[in-house]
């Protein structure tokens, strides 16, 4: 099992159906792969699924339909992996602060499992080793050297084995790999509480699939939105049937202090400062924790349909 | 990108799972390819599934689910193309007119990309060069030699590297194919009101999947109902919001002048002159155009339960 | 069309995937495969997807989605087979019952269409030959060496072409693979009512994923209510209508003289006789059937969700 083989496969797939998916690949001054899905070409949701599997290092199962339970917002995506831990924290999330002079973007994606910068790779068991690695990053512009550079040597990795996938919020390919991160919003805040880790073993989620705009508050507000007041999640846990419980309980984003006014409206309120919002409001709106080991299954949230009305446009 | 090449794909796959697919493949007089997909042998719903990608040349996502929001017909299409214009207009539209003696049938699929003897195709900058080219015939009967010539000279392809998948409309292969057409009657209906294609890139669409009726005229009421009277479609496009709005207001087949009644009675009352019906009828029943330049979406029309009733069975 | 063919196919993926499946492979005394899907190992609603999919012999199209119509139990299997008689009774049917000293499993999937040891098979005109057998058994416990040698001389395949995919009731991969077994119940039910097989051409279901209990009898219980209290088929068929009719009125559960209780407790009422329980009891919920020949459709019974929650936790 190497992620990043299966995110490098992925990219190779892109690269052979870029016409398709109106993405650009080019090579960078390094020698790195740059695949725009979304910045100086159009893309499509197609290649923001792409990006989603890529980003989840093969792990994830990423499909749409058609849920006529949000009328408004039929076009939903599910997500689903059998290996959520990894998947959605040793690779998709977006804990990798990349920055160098005015350059600055999070990275998604599993390359985060062979640079281990983070202090959550602490918790996580895992590490692998790869001959490619694969970053993907929210954002309109194409890493800088000095980014390039910082990858490379985090991963053990020459520029030219590294493939950044990048497309900013506000594109089709943004909104959608964006909104996959679904299920990882549940994994991480399982983290934040302390719920151990190695116990989920298992989930499934889904979320609507906003219309992307062109401004970028809005855009992150409408992606926030689909997950925080829109989304459901089903987590398989082992262990007792109170830690499920307490988890499920608190998973909801209801359970926020922040909870109750759309995404960008938290932003504003608070100046911008992305660190000052309650880290536990990124979370599903519904959750369902099926203790596998006794059998128990606990559900908490609702989705809130005013503040998706108010949102999601 | 070459939609023939996808379709031959797909056409060597179909002819590997013929059996399983009840299907079968033979060589026509001049070496053509000849599918039956449920003309003289029984075929299946997967058979249309795979006609409908061979027909959206490899660009389209077809897939059924079980939607209870339509409790008489749960089973339904799913389908969605982030090349929408390519997919649905440059192949899956039935608009190349072939005809020979007794014998006649509209010409779907990518072949007509080579041929491109249609006037959409004065619209449409699409052109390709493959080394075999595709075309599915909703038909009971195999293309006469006269046929198979006409679209060998029109394509520039010798007959062996044409392949024809042929099924009646009332085949459970022919129903699936042409009910899988949901997302293409938006696409050209955008087109006769004048929206400009190159401005709609993505899209998603799904409707009922009714039972085949032995009667070809009940058989093709029904794919026309599911779609008029059933269906949703959603699609992104660029431009002016103004311009998004109008598509969406002009979309839903409740703009139509036929609008109200079961297909197969609209075309008895014009005697079954097909091209006396209004063309604007042949659209989605639900209509939700998203202008991805402003962020906004544009939601009309409604799906018409009573009239799926009276036609699906 | 070799079901063991495919069949092996997916016992390769999964062998490829172990890791990330979570399930182990290994080679047993006589040099059989041993995939080990949840008993030892933890397994994963994926390799039961995988387990259905090599049971069904590769004809079955298994997915998951996120059905609100069951809002407790929202995460959904849905199964499609365009040869449904082969892929559910020739190879999915839990029909071969395999047993030696104390060691007693029920086989399941395509090796049973190689041996054909089974009543079922003087009905089925269906049989193949292949170069490996694949032999799903809903058990804790590999197969013992009386058992896969029994297998190997009804097979007529050296037991180390013989592949074994085991998994508990009570393991998500078992739990995931029995209520994948939703399609296969109305086949089943269908042949009992001897309707002629035959006739039966295509097929589509839905149940809801139950959570997995620790319990065996409550494990069982679930897994059997989930399909007889939650879940929908239809099936498409040749043949009069009227033989169309009576098919979907006995076709629901609802028909059976044991049908209104959770399934646990009928197992106790009769004492753990498996076989004092009305065979007609294991179909769906709900059905449709679909007369091709002259396309009506008949709709019978209906889910009872008061049962499904006091089964389904």
């Amino acid at each position: 099992m190497s992620l990043n083989a299966s995110a490098t496969q992925i990219v190779e797939q892109m690269q052979r159906d870029a016409a398709s998916l109106r993405i650009t690949s080019s090579k960078g001054p390094l020698g790195e792969t740059l695949i725009d899905a979304g910045a100086k070409c159009i893309g499509s949701i197609e290649a923001g699924l792409q990006m989603a599997r890529a980003a989840m290092g093969g792990l994830g199962t990423i499909t749409t339909g058609m849920d006529r339970s949000t009328p408004l917002w039929p076009l939903t995506l599910e997500v689903r992996s059998s290996q959520p831990v990894l998947a959605c924290l040793a690779a998709q999330y977006a804990g990798w602060s990349l920055s160098s002079g005015d350059y600055f973007a999070m990275g998604s994606g599993p390359a985060r499992a062979l640079a281990r910068v983070e202090p959550l790779f602490e918790t996580l068991g895992y590490r692998e080793q790869a001959e490619n690695g694969v970053l993907i990053l929210e954002t309109s512009k194409p890493p800088v050297e000095a980014v390039v550079r910082k990858v490379a040597d985090a991963t053990g990795l020459a520029p030219d084995h590294l493939a950044f996938i990048y497309a900013p919020t506000q594109s089709l390919a943004g909104t959608a790999q964006i909104v996959a991160r679904v299920l990882e919003v549940a994994l991480h805040k399982a983290n934040d509480l302390k719920f151990p880790l190695d116990n989920i073993i298992d989930g499934a989620a889904s979320a609507p699939l906003p219309a992307p705009h062109p401004d970028f508050l809005t855009a992150m507000g409408r992606t926030n939105d689909a997950i925080i007041y829109g989304s459901l999640v089903q987590l398989f846990v082992k262990g007792p049937a109170n830690e499920a419980r307490r988890l499920a309980e608190k998973l909801p984003s209801a359970t926020s202090r922040d909870h109750g006014r759309p995404f960008a409206e938290i932003f504003k309120a608070f100046k911008g400062d992305f660190y000052a919002i309650d880290p536990l409001l990124f979370s599903p709106a519904e959750a369902i924790v099926t203790a596998i080991d006794t059998g128990e299954t606990f559900r908490t949230g609702t989705r809130h349909m005013a503040m998706l009305e108010a949102s999601l446009g």
